[in-house]
């Protein structure tokens, strides 16, 4: 029997079917209801230079992101009259404040208005303001850009794994976010769906036999578990987070440079703070760096990841800063994890396999295969009937 | 308000569907309905050599052209036994004016009989007669081989944007078609639908900002129109076809040997007369030269192209003969023509963008619209259901 | 009139439908109720060592064997927690007797059942004994491993064209077949269904026309038949097997080595003996040694091969042994079958080709064309409605 504030399930559910991993339908319907609804990262607010169009891919869409001084704004990639791409490169200057296509010369204002046809002349029943370029919902949140392909999205909702958004929200306010520059950069594809990514961030069952390091770091880690109150044996005597006196994820334990100013103490002794933001990224916020993960279905069995390491500038100026202490601690780990989805994806392929179950210890991958049905809805494609 | 006689759209009518460039089942519609029921171009009648089996590809058919004398003949590239491929080689001898089946020696005659089961011994149900070749429809024009998979071939109508089918069929026979040689060959892969190479031709509101060379010789085509009669200005006062003199597409200016004998005054004088054979081809003719472009669908976002030259004999020999001149200026048109046929099919994979809006200089696309549409049919994939 | 004890059909009947060969439902309704139904070879015993795990691919399905001393068996490649791959290795060590899951340890006795969920602490609902290893069917014959994917495997039924089910089975019986190894293997893909390989197999009319090596051995193959019962003129005069005194598939015609003692007079003179295993091999036995042909589907259009010449150990110990009078004439048979069947596929491929006629020397491949149509079912895809 677990104890009444234990984060364990009660009992052991079943998994999503196995088809949800490599089904076509099952990523189609994904895309659709998931990917092309919520909000997705797009990228750190500095890497959208000022009087610049920049395309970014978003759920399959190509979009582009206009800055103009301190106003971003996001339209789908296309212009209204016969569908061509309005901007092929990945950045182009922004001329004139006009997004003009290359095709017939059609211009739009940066506000997306239609202000000119050019050659061609069109008659009444045609009416510039209902032409304007396709909007994309946008927003900021530390730093961070966002975007939503729905018409009407969905609050913005952080996850830190209690009920309460406005903590969750919060989460990184005691970091200076939007001053952190990216550092340094990791991308692979890993061949795994990427529901398998998010079930694998979800527990630490896998830790001590997948993350020597990190479990060797982390002492709650290498029994299994996330967090101290999973066990009543550490709930009752929690101990500090990681072994030997480190206080951050650096190969060496020490951290990179100096200590966020404004941090709490008990944000100091907590050493990683996660914030997930589904479907498409979460971070993790250390002492002394925070690191941004990003995530990009491809198909229905590839998934693109993209670490970024986050410092402050005059962190990364230090003389004495050792990027390789930071980097190949967190690298490690997700060369790691990627190695075990991909063994996860290969195994559920089996035609016997129909769905797992989760144990105890799975909870948080309980709440995302939750997250992902409310969304996907009640006609998700279903079991395959056995031919 | 346009005049009575101007080609001009009176409305801006909606573009095709997004999805009709590159949903697969619109590509398999198109296939059957159009590609495999219409006349299609096959190459010039010289490049069937005689007693030769020469096997060319057709809306997704591999079919044989025989060439006995005077006579060419064209069946699918399958024997009737059990379905093996008669001509594996580009072209074979016919050899004892017999086609055989290299797998188990079936023979047939030219004229599709089949002569022989070699070691098979049919029984009485099994009828020789029944059993033939399977014939493909072959017809010649100006020294064009066309071939239509339907059993029932529709008329053979080239187009130049008149509605008198004879003076359509006749649009050419001033010019010394049946002499003409390839002297020149030009092929790519576009990466887009057939139709949007079609579109980009039957405009030329882009050619002002896609085609400096072209424009700066066609002075109608600098102001985004085809032809004098689309505006008022040119309608009253046309003046010269081209610029500076020139007489022809080539980059002098000048023609690359002697202007053909049989042209009227007034063929002389129109530089250019496109005939357009759907959906496979167009040859624009000039006054030394002629071109025919022939584009195959490979996949909904693949087209084939490829662009002949076609001289005299006597103009190719001549000793100050510039093939360069010829083909360069041309050239040029077909590459940005791809570069933006891609750029539009790039843009029109936005989920965003359901269908454009044609501009009144757009009539001959509103007309290859109807002359898709009526021949895909009322129950053309409809637009998906917002998922 | 063929003889009353003649094999020759007495009409010709249609061959299966053209998109039998191409078309992914009816792939998939093969590899569901044929593939995944029938008993299909794994590799000899003597490629699966002792405490050792095997990682096998069955019709698309990733099958692992276990190798316990005397004991083989086999499972499903996948652990029963959430689906991952147990062997990713061609091979791994039996390490304690134990399988056990690489990411979350999870362990599995040899004969499947769950022992331990490492770190995952169940709760009641969960019941170890209903979370085993998926068990996959086993048998041995004749040194052979075969599998079945099927919870109720039907009869293993090899095939010597006869309808006595004992003989067939029995039919190797006097060769030494536990004992022979592996002196020479080769492995190719082909670009044709896996029918195409067993229709070319089943009839000898293009034995003539493309076997010429083959045809001169073997008088009747000369013929076009393949055996002298299709012929009243040979039925009467059989003839030996073979021309000009050999005695075996061999380029010299002389046996590789010693000839199996305890063949009968009769299998002496038969100088090959074929049994079919469908859908996944057959193996040819000859005086002095035998191949083994295993075909595995790879796509509609592509099927993998592999041959196996089996000897005696002593015979291939022998000094004057020599490898390539052997295997080069199979090979050469085996290219030009290939080569054939490719033809063949190409060619059905024609749009215009609904389906063939078989003749009445065909009659193995009527009787295959059953067998599959038996387990494919009523509801196979039907021919495409022309569209």
């Amino acid at each position: 029997m677990t104890a009444m504030n234990s984060p364990l399930l009660d009992h052991c559910p079943s998994t999503l079917p196995a088809q949800a991993y490599f089904d076509p339908a099952w990523f189609e319907a994904e895309r659709a209801r998931i990917w092309a609804r919520e909000w997705v990262p797009a990228g750190r607010i500095d890497s959208f230079p000022d009087r610049t169009i920049r395309r970014v891919e978003i759920a399959g869409a190509s979009v582009i992101v206009l800055r103009d001084g301190a106003e971003l704004r996001a339209y789908h990639n296309v212009c209204r009259h016969r569908g061509a791409e309005l901007c092929a490169a990945e950045t182009e200057p922004l001329r004139g404040k006009l997004v003009t296509c290359p095709y017939h010369a059609w211009a739009y204002a940066t506000d997306g208005r239609l202000v000119s046809t050019a050659f061609g002349t069109p008659t009444a029943d045609f009416r510039k303001e209902d032409n304007g370029l396709l909007p994309v919902a946008l927003r900021l949140w530390n730093g961070f850009v966002f975007l939503c392909l729905a018409e009407t999205p969905p609050a913005f909702a952080p996850d830190i794994g209690i009920a309460d958004a406005a903590l969750s929200l919060a989460a990184l306010d005691n970091w200076p976010m939007d001053r952190l520059v990216v550092g340094h950069r990791l991308e692979t594809t890993i061949a795994c769906n990427w529901k398998i990514f998010w079930e694998n961030y979800n527990e630490c069952l896998h830790c001590p036999g997948i993350h020597s390091q990190l479990s060797a770091r982390v002492p709650v880690y290498a029994k299994g578990i996330m967090s101290p109150a999973e066990s009543a044996e550490t709930a009752a005597a929690p101990g500090p987070v990681y072994a030997d006196g480190a206080e951050t994820w650096t190969v060496s334990g020490r951290p990179c440079g100096p200590v966020f100013d404004g941090l709490t103490a008990a944000e100091r002794a907590e050493g990683h703070r996660f914030v997930t933001t589904y479907p498409g990224s979460f971070v993790v916020a250390h002492v002394d760096y925070v690191r941004a993960m990003t995530l990009t279905p491809i198909s229905p069995e590839e998934t693109r990841l993209k670490a970024e390491w986050l410092f402050l500038p005059e962190t990364l100026a230090r003389p004495d800063f050792d990027l390789s202490d930071v980097v190949d601690f967190a690298s490690t780990v997700i060369a790691e994890d990627a190695a075990a989805c991909e063994m996860n994806q290969r195994g559920l392929r089996s035609p016997a396999y129909v769905s797992g179950r989760l144990m105890p210890q799975e909870f948080d991958i309980a709440r995302f295969h939750r997250w992902v049905l409310e969304r996907v809805g009640n006609d998700v494609p279903n079991l395959k009937a056995e031919s």
